[in-house]
């Protein structure tokens, strides 16, 4: 079962949070006032200073305190939970035709028809609650009931069962809501028979559960309906919506607007002494302690609700700016290079234009606000830039509208000659990776900033240089400090080899194998991280080489190098290597020389990217 | 003027959001039902088809469409700001008891007093508005209204003024306003004169507003009470959070239910014409279009309404998910060391133990949901850990509750034998840096990170291999490479120095000036970025050597070098280089050699970091 499974993570009454819980608890712990209902002797007959607190996340962490697993029948709790079924099974059109959602000031046992309407007012008063339990679908009225059973058990995570002597107790002596069951049926409101709807709306208030099992409902409600511990869905997301809003106008009887103004959460109460109450999106609260005040909640159960609403700051009113900001990292491919390695050429129109390119990290759900901001901030900066990379790696949840927002800016920008690549490897602007975008959707950003890379280069680099993508061996810089006829001479010990694209050049743990000279295409040197992802170190192209490491060292190759194209190669063997080295000490010192600079200008573009970025975001 | 000032940012009729706001109003334009209000010749003598509509987000873009800049009276839409303003007079408190915070079934202009309490039910209905403006406190009549104008315009950006006309006319025909002014005296619920509380609610009512106006009204309210364009705060965050409250329950009459189930945002609306809602946090929404529907609202108004929220998901329970979670990244010393160069010894310590640390990276405004994630995430962690950073340079608002939390985790944490830092240049969490975690406070990560590491090498440093802070020149790992008498006589030439703290070495720019050995204390080399802010490249200790580059290569130093403790160097000039490079090329091979390799080294570290944590986050 979901619950225990879930405490054994760790005991819920250790920790910072705990123990706000338990001084909560301890701090309303005190008040007796009040009575239990009465109105039948089952319920007269609970521990009536019994009292249980339960705070349960969003995402499944329960947080309790005291009698947290004291069996209590739901009663009024039931009516937001048979109402969503019956939202389920006819859909809200044909419901809102029976059942109105606007606040009565009258007591909940009230028949209270809307005089215009002739319709319950809400389902939050029982003669609403009634209507709904007769909407239930199902083969027979066992069949309903048992869906309604185990509707209430998907929100709880654990099978519910009824308790029969409350059941029976309340079909014995409910006169009044048996009365009510006939005038719905009068006025049409009820078009089945009503002692049945009446019957299963009695079943459904004799339900029990624990404060554990309504924390855990009001938290399946606050999780967009997916119950959090079992990760199954008791109901859609626009649906609770829906039931939140009936609980909130509706919730709290005739004390609505003191509770939205000193709570501010969408609650529930019920007869039986417990109290529900959701914070979209964050947190579930259950209470549970017998004693009533006048207007039929639980004493204590407002107050703790009221504690832990003032203390956690948890009214659904308080916003977090942060909730607006999509953007969760913005710079430029000076910051964050390509991990290609670019040709001094290159470097040199990259350096001047560099402001011309600009990837944005998207992180969180997608709403309106979040993408409005995004896209304002994209649409302010785009007219400057000739490539721009929005990466979406982070994004959570992305609504309708954002991604229509989204598709509408992509078209916006490449219409003012603004180029758009996302890296969207889950595919979460999935139409927007067909089509046109197609080549401009990238599975990891270092391939995307390349891409940005490449578009600057393309127009920005000079006609006059263009790029150098193939060589002989004389022409290749690493031999560019020695004197013509050295360079002739040592040309000729080079033996010339090609590699097919995906070819492996040299394995991880390959000794000494030689001075490798790119002369046309691109390999990548590749290691594996720790979870044995492999990533890209750097991609070499002509004019570039390696190997001079594990030769000059005698050390192994610690990366592995792939063909990432057709390559052409110049390999000078160790054994030449070597007696060039002896004979030659200029050469070897030479090319040791070149060989620190590379590397030194290279730790110094990698560390400040670091260090920049470390500081930037 | 804000507004304006704001239009020349960009027209707000560009962009992808103007164009949904534009697609909203064209899909309304049609509809010409409903009728002006009439019950005075000034409100009847509008253009009956005007219609306005505007979008403003929290942070102050104001979105438009059709006639934003046509003035009308505010009408009713005056309540929740005279009720704010009497809030702020008179104390919430002292308010409730004149005013309750109930639904009324009933319609705007009925008397409607709490049969038992025997106030007003609320105040968006005459009877409790004309309450409201009772409670506003002044000199006399004339400084009681300036101060109620002043407050709106504080809301709306601008000054706001009366429509004298409008205003004389209500003036003239409001019997039944006056009746219920004279009702609330008889009952005490009014203490002073209510000839003036009547008079001073039909001034307010007569205010001129547009609907941009309105719309910025109604941001300021998302905003938490702060005009996002002026700055200037009109009402507290918590006494907003009251009145978005009470115009939830109260706010669109006996529609109320189904107001907040179809449209999801706490509004009120005016018989001028208008509509005001608010998205908390997120939006503020205003429609100006006088035909009224039989309840007295706008029909465009609340068809603009629907469509926004429905187009835009914006109803206040449709939540995001990420909206809970506060742990923005979350790594270790391995995926980020520190820029302090550490030596093999102390690397294969950090090899083996960079487990024991951890870095979270906390973000957004942190509200409870958010921080108990992030506190549960460390706890379920720390019993593991040696070492723990917190960086809170993203974090936003922190709510009194985050405070307290980290505070008891901080406490928590090292209870169990679990050090802990935090990054924290703005003193977000001011009290937790003082005290016993004083030293464990710092203003960048970089330095948090090495800390974090000191502690680890503290901890799990063999005994038999205690750190070596100082050195002679033959025991220097430069000269390892020669042979014992070579190593002496080379050593005879290096001229030793001892520089202060924070004394520069060498400065950008310089040129060759020798190459450095380090025998003890620690220098640091630094980098201008862009910003030209400074940042640390790498910490060097003793072991360690810098100069090589310039003196092998012949360039300038790219970076300042400054002594971070006092430090003893060894120097070899270079003139003694040069010779010796001459006379001994395999000591200069050597050199070169080594220095190759560490450069390699390093290359293969900063990039691997790179590319990991770009995978990561």
């Amino acid at each position: 079962m979901a619950e225990p499974q879930h405490e054994v993570h760790r005991p819920a009454d250790t920790g910072v949070v705990a123990r706000i819980v338990a001084d909560v608890y301890a701090e309303c712990l005190a008040d007796r006032s009040g009575e239990p209902a009465d109105y039948i002797p089952e319920l007269a007959a609970v521990q009536p200073d019994s009292f249980g607190l339960c705070l349960a996340t969003a995402d499944g962490r329960v947080y309790g305190a005291g009698d947290v697993h004291a069996a209590f029948t739901i009663q009024s709790i039931s009516k937001p939970f048979t109402y969503a079924l019956a939202l389920a099974d006819r859909g809200p059109a044909a419901v809102a035709e029976r059942i109105d959602v606007e606040p009565s000031g009258e007591p909940f046992n009230e028949i209270s028809l809307d005089p215009v309407t002739e319709r319950p007012r809400n389902p939050m008063i029982n003669a609403g609650a009634i209507t709904a339990a007769s909407l239930i679908t199902g083969r027979d009225a066992a069949d309903k009931f048992d869906r309604v059973r185990r509707c209430y058990s998907r929100f709880a995570g654990r099978e519910l069962g009824v308790n029969e002597a409350v059941y029976a107790s309340e079909a014995r002596t409910g006169y009044r809501n048996r009365a009510i069951g006939y005038l719905l049926r009068s006025f049409g409101t009820i078009d089945s028979d009503p002692d049945e709807a009446v019957d299963r709306y009695f079943r459904q208030c004799s339900i029990d559960v624990t404060c554990h099992d309504l924390a855990v409902m009001a938290a399946t409600l606050a999780n967009n309906g997916v119950n959090p511990l079992t990760g199954e869905r008791a109901l859609s997301t626009a649906l609770t919506e829906h039931v939140l809003s009936v609980m909130t106008t509706c919730g709290m009887y005739n004390a609505a607007g003191d509770w939205v103004s000193t709570v501010g959460m969408p609650a529930k109460s019920g007869v039986g002494g417990g109290i529900l109450a959701v914070l979209p999106g964050q947190i579930g609260i259950a209470v549970y302690s017998p004693r009533l005040d006048r207007q039929g909640n639980s004493v204590r159960g407002v107050a703790a609700c009221r504690a832990l609403s003032r203390r956690l700051e948890l009214h659904f009113l308080h916003v977090t700016r942060s909730a607006h900001t999509a953007i969760r990292a913005e710079y430029t491919v000076a910051e964050v290079p390509s991990r290609v390695r670019r040709s001094t050429e290159e470097i040199a129109v990259l350096d001047e234009h560099w402001h011309r390119t600009r990837i944005y990290e998207l992180h969180g759900d997608l709403l309106f606000a979040g993408a409005e901001s995004a896209v304002r901030a994209i649409e302010e900066r785009a007219g400057q830039l000739d490539a721009l990379v929005v990466d979406l790696r982070r994004v959570g949840d992305v609504s309708a509208i954002a991604v229509t927002m989204l598709a509408d800016l992509h078209r916006e920008l490449v219409a003012i000659g603004c180029q758009v690549a996302l890296v969207d490897p889950d595919a979460k602007l999935g139409h927007l990776a067909a089509g046109d975008s197609r080549g401009q959707v990238f599975h990891d950003r270092d391939t995307a900033i390349e891409w940005c890379e490449d578009v600057v280069l393309a127009r920005h680099r000079p006609a006059s240089e263009p790029a150098c993508t193939s060589m002989s061996v004389e022409e290749h810089p690493a031999l560019a400090a020695l004197a013509p006829d050295a360079r002739a001479r040592l040309a000729a010990h080079f033996e010339m080899r090609t590699v097919a694209r995906d070819e492996v050049v040299v394995r991880r743990g390959d000794s000494r194998s030689g001075l490798y000279l790119i002369l046309a295409g691109r390999v990548r040197l590749t290691f594996d991280d720790a979870d044995g992802r492999t990533h890209r170190l750097v991609t070499l192209t002509a004019g570039m080489s390696f190997g001079e490491i594990p030769m000059l060292m005698g050390e192994p190759f610690v990366n592995e190098v792939r063909a990432e194209t057709g390559v052409r190669l110049a390999v000078l063997g160790p054994a030449d290597f070597d007696v060039l080295a002896e004979r030659a000490p200029e050469l070897k010192s030479a090319l040791l020389e070149r060989l620190a600079a590379v590397a030194y200008a290279q730790v110094d573009a990698a560390v400040r990217a670091v260090a920049v970025r470390g500081g930037d975001y």
